[in-house]
């Protein structure tokens, strides 16, 4: 921490996932699992019921170097000692007295406080009872997932991946010089695509399409169409290569006719 | 859709989730679970390799009602017949060459969609290999969880959490103000744009476009560049129109050949 003179914006390494209390050995490899999708890595279990096992193993996949690098401890307070800010999943709303935020906003939070050099946890409780009171007063705001109130029941795991992904989303805007969206072939200019509306009204009118009608109405259709589609050069000289050859069988039958 | 006159945004009974080919009932109940939490209930089965089971119905818990409402289909086409808007969910960026969505803007734009008074679908695909190309080439665009790129494996469930998680922010988010973009006329439907590709198919065929080639490619660039475009059912007549008349100068050029 203190020996990283440039915090990376983009690095989740100073966060910690705490697991208090978990019942099922097979939650925690699936905790763990949905962690390392989203790039996180650094796992504490307080107090499991059991320790991981086969099962943990079996449902955390490839992500076993997670499960065996997680740091075990009696207490939730020895998991946090060294943490600066603790945010704590809580499905009931109402009991906490804490500050409450929604994954988007405890996302940002924790990341804002690591990018600054800060440890940070984010702490989920047992399967049917989560955090105690206790637990929750130990952490600075509560994370509440905004779930159908009719059916709030996410599994732990889903619980951690929906907080993950929050992490990774915030995480990665705040990188620098986000990507962008890839197209293969560079977008058709104005002098490409008015040369293609050009032969796209010539071969109309070869193919008589107007029938008589004026031809204006039409090809305001077609213009606000084709440019909404943002053509790139391929695709005009695709749409081209079509109209040439309707305009050739156009010629062919109009010989015949 | 046409008479509901105020069509609610956040309401989030036109969306469908689709499963193509799920290898595990058990996953089928996990996804079930995973949407009910966000406030999802119309589930779609194409094709899943065993059908829904006691042990969907076990992973299910408290989800068991979205997955007995589960509709069954032999094909994906029929699952999307009457859908204006489907997205795809995609593991592999590099691969597909249509537009691509995070899940934050994909449940932006699907609820949107939505709220214009449009059904609209999110796809999954199978397990290990997900969505084939001929069925993203049924999507208007891709949607992508920007994992881990080290260890992208979410599994099937865990995928439906996040984005059903997004769409459930996203329509917590829609105040009754922010409505679709209003577009003239209804978008085409799945069914619409099948039968205008099928068309475009046997036009270019008709013309003599493809000359010996291979026909795939040029479709493949074709159904990318029109579903971008999302085509209103009126600019799908006037294209059909379009090919009609292409298609009698290769009939009259043919009698004279």
């Amino acid at each position: 921490m203190a020996n990283d003179p440039k915090p990376d914006p983009t690095d989740l390494s100073r966060l910690r996932i705490v697991l208090v209390g978990t019942q099922h050995p097979g939650n925690i490899g699936s905790a763990a699992r949905a962690m390392k999708t989203m790039g996180l890595s650094r796992l504490f279990l307080v107090a499991p019921e059991k320790a991981p096992n086969h099962e943990s193993a079996a449902l955390a996949a490839g992500a076993d170097d997670v499960l065996a690098a997680a740091t075990i401890v009696p207490t939730l307070t020895e998991a946090l000692s060294d943490c600066r800010l603790v945010l704590g999943c809580t499905a009931r709303s109402r009991r906490v007295q804490l500050e409450q935020h929604d994954p988007r906003e405890a996302a940002g939070r924790l990341l804002a406080e690591a990018a600054g050099g800060a440890e940070v946890a984010l702490v989920f409780g047992r399967e049917r009872t989560g955090l105690e009171n206790e637990e929750l007063q130990l952490c600075h705001a509560a994370v509440h997932i905004p779930a159908n109130p009719d059916y709030s029941s996410l599994n732990l795991a889903a619980a951690v991946q929906v907080l993950a992904y929050e992490l990774r989303m915030s995480a990665l805007a705040a990188a620098p010089a986000a990507a962008a969206p890839v197209r293969d072939d560079p977008p058709a200019s104005h002098a490409q695509l008015e040369g293609f509306f050009t032969q796209l009204g010539e071969t109309l009118d070869a193919i008589d399409f107007h029938k008589g009608r004026a031809p204006e109405s039409a090809m305001r259709k077609l213009r606000r169409l084709y440019l909404r589609a943002e053509l790139d050069e391929r695709e005009v000289r695709l749409l081209r290569g079509i109209l040439a050859d309707a305009e050739r069988m156009a010629m062919l039958a109009g010989q015949r006719r």
